[in-house]
């Protein structure tokens, strides 16, 4: 079982790059072919392969060959552990200006 | 003006890694020196001063030299940004998951 701080590692790192966005967001209008993608984004089919490798490592992209064809769709990892991540952050954030806010408050009122 | 594009780039690539996410919990609960974060990590400083820089880069921190010590604090980019390209691929999975599930029930009544 690879731990969270792994699958965030790996996750947002596949996210890193715009080719990689791009493709999840092709996938998520229908599952592709590796050489569907390729075509689509004007690359070679070996440059196509390392980033659907990179993306079905960190669990977004599940593949699977029919024939002489491999088809890509999304999932099954859904980003639901980053957006938590990024919103526990963010909140830690928000009490941080808050608590300033306070202070600067508390000391206008001295 | 850095792109949108660039600015998920280095974004998401600087939270590919547990040390800066660590980094950055750290300073959400109060600004730090990078003395304090290296010996808070049990880091070199100059392991610790490239993942400051990689994260200043990304927008993610804020440095300040005040006499012979660099502080850092959140900021200015807040992952704003990042939330939304995930909610939005997240929608359009979701939308994806709807048809084929409509689909399915379709196909079930005839």
């Amino acid at each position: 079982m690879v731990q969270l701080s792994e699958r965030l590692d790996s996750a947002f790192a596949a996210l890193g790059d715009p080719t990689r966005r791009r493709v999840l967001e092709r996938l998520g209008r229908g599952e592709a072919s590796i050489s569907d993608l390729a075509g689509a984004f004007d690359m070679t089919l070996t440059g196509m392969k390392k980033h659907v490798h990179v993306l079905e490592s960190a669990g977004l992209v599940t593949t699977e060959k029919i024939g002489r064809v491999r088809y890509c769709r999304p999932g099954p990892r859904r980003l639901r552990e980053e957006t938590e991540w990024i919103a526990k952050y963010q909140s830690m954030l928000e009490d941080r200006y808050d608590r300033l806010g306070e202070f600067l408050e508390r000391t206008r009122g001295e």
